[in-house]
């Protein structure tokens, strides 16, 4: 039997909880989605834990699961995932942490956690403080969308159980400690590395422009989160298949990096609201025919469930389904196609919920079953049964004829 | 509450994939098949991952799943199973091996690793080899069907990790290795076994008047996936049951010997498609009177899968059905009966799949769902949900009121 080719289509919090006001509907429910529910058609529906029952996934965590990691033995903390998807060459025995540009007055008070949203000139301050040395230890920082960076320090005897510098509110400047004897070492780099990003950043041209137009200045960073990377095989070596990952968002980026995918920049893709789905469409089809397995993120619906907005978020789902129209409309029938979110987003919670995912796979061998629509409660019918994050990659393997025999 | 008896069928390898040629369907809902859907229609169903999600069953791992049994706790290879299929007493500390009479010139490079498919004759063969001393360590070999046999190794400090003898190919036989220290005095043994059947086969009268008669002579024995038995209880201990088990393949009746079944010789029983169902179906009522738990695999569906042969495999689904329907019309209908299979063969792939495989318990205390039809889709949508093979043995205890308490 030959091996099929794979895809698979993660929307970021697209699924959801009935909404009063709309009839009892979820946005799934109520949007018009011909080609999600032609999907679910052709082939086998069911509910996903991503994580766990009754766990709330990050989308980090719930992205490792996806791929057929054990979040809870791979995942440290968010920091190595942006630094990766910083495009930051990150590697066992570095400790890295998400940062953002903040302003302090002169006492290292926090007075905006965001440095007026800084929109410009945090490549210039970035490469102040990038490659400076501590003790023995190289400091990596690269600066992300907006306010947000990412730094990796790398050395011997780094240990990333340390707390966070960040105060994660106006105030005082925290001061890192160790929550472990091994990382105290760590704590000190960072705190020593806070207090110089001060020294450094508060005298920087851009800074003092800012402060001549009234604007606040970016003279500080704010570590948080720290992690490290434990042994992460590349999913090519974990499963024989050639990878790549189409994603908008830096987080989702430093994952498929992470797990070895190629990730091309898409243009337009932009994570947000306005992302350009038909460039999405097409790189994922020409992806597919250089590729075993092609991933592809859509992060909007997410946001619509943040921004507690249902009429959104119904628009979200029409775009996909659009998007996911193109795809199947020259997408080859033998390829295994799987359709699905990382987590629930739902517009009554305005954050991330445990609630089960929807799952539909088709294509390939797949068995069809009578599932006729895809949404939160349809596909739970369906002959998928309700199955963990983690067997999602397994199971596709299976079906595209790639899975391990065990015993003769 | 008075435990009830319980009867579990195997159908080896039924399930499979939708067939584009065939409308769609799977050979079992192609298939006249009124006694399974009866099974299903008057119990529960669900759908069950055999080993895991995405693994693909080995007829012997699935086995053991089956019955209760951990495979990756204690399978070590095929050999202990077909060693204890051939009837050889095999105990701890032994280690099995699979064997193939094969013909070697007199370089012993492997001409046929068949012997020409030697039909008669190695019961004598195996006289000759088997008992032999080397070192301090026992021979026991046992002629199997055609070019097969079984070879068990007992004595002190012996180990399984070692390569295969067999080169799995024309060519030189293999000189064994040990894979790991422990294993270099097995690996020896093993050396001067292959080199011993050759210098004793070589001159016994069978292949004298092989070779006379222009056939290829077995005149070696090539030895491949050793193995040991783990801790293996019995069911009859692990469960407080009595157990037999019905099979025509050397496979599963080692597997039923090494979980401590009874497993009388049943006529007729071939483990191939011209297998006797009205004596399995006769076998396995008798059996039922005098045990508490009654196993019954049947093996022409996995064959007709392996051959690609769509309307065999229906042939064969409405013959099992018709075994099954001989077996419900005597069954008392307190027996709590499961229907399944040990892994799915489909006809498109001629191999085994990770496809789940569909699983019906109907009788005893067994509540009933609004499943009509036994297929893989139809028993998905079933009350059972989505199971693992590990867990039917429980699941069926339970329904039989043989279930342990946990608490009070």
């Amino acid at each position: 039997m030959k091996p099929k080719k794979m895809l698979m289509i993660v929307c970021d919090g697209l699924s959801d909880r009935p909404v009063k006001q709309f009839d009892m509907k979820t946005p799934l429910q109520a949007a018009r989605k011909p080609a999600m529910d032609a999907l679910a058609r052709n082939g086998i529906s069911g509910t996903m834990d991503v994580i766990a029952p009754g766990v709330i996934p990050g989308s980090d965590t719930a992205h490792l699961a996806l791929f057929g990691y054990d979040p809870y033995k791979v995942y440290t903390g968010r920091g190595p995932i942006e630094a990766a998807g910083a495009g930051i060459d990150i590697r066992r025995g570095d400790v890295a942490f998400r940062c953002n540009f903040a302003t302090v007055d002169a006492s290292l008070r926090v007075t905006d956690r965001r440095a007026g949203r800084i929109k410009s000139g945090t490549d210039r301050l970035a490469n102040a403080v990038s490659g400076m040395k501590i003790e023995d230890v190289t400091v990596v920082f690269k600066e992300g969308s907006e306010h947000r960076g990412a730094l990796v320090f790398k050395g011997p005897g780094l240990d990333y159980r340390v707390s966070d510098a960040d105060p994660h509110a106006e105030g005082r400047v925290l001061e890192s400690k160790a929550l472990v004897p091994e990382a105290e070492k760590t704590a000190r780099i960072l705190n020593e590395f806070v207090r110089r990003s001060y020294e450094v950043l508060k005298v920087d041209e851009v800074n003092i422009e800012r402060m001549r137009a009234g604007q606040n200045p970016a003279n500080i960073l704010l570590p948080r989160g720290a992690g490290s990377i434990r042994e992460l095989e590349s999913m090519s070596k974990r499963y024989g298949i050639d990878c790549a990952g189409v994603a908008g968002v830096t987080l989702v980026k430093g994952i498929c990096r992470l797990v070895g995918m190629d990730v091309p920049d898409v243009k337009g893709a932009t994570g947000g609201m306005d992302t350009d789905y038909r460039a999405k469409a097409e790189t994922a089809l020409s992806l597919v025919d250089k590729h075993d397995f092609v991933f592809v993120n859509v992060k909007a619906g997410d946001v619509a469930g943040h921004d507690g907005d249902f009429r959104a978020k119904v628009q979200v789902v029409e775009n996909i389904d659009m998007m996911l129209g193109i795809i199947l409309k020259d997408l080859h029938e033998e390829v295994v196609t799987v359709l699905t979110a990382d987590h629930s987003t739902p517009v009554s919670v305005r954050d991330h919920s445990a609630d089960p995912v929807p799952v539909a796979i088709s294509g390939g061998g797949s068995m069809v079953d009578g599932v006729k629509e895809f949404d939160e409660v349809s596909t739970a019918a369906g002959a998928l049964g309700r199955i963990r994050g983690m067997d999602l990659m397994p199971i596709m393997m299976g079906v595209a004829d790639r899975a391990p025999k065990y015993g003769a």
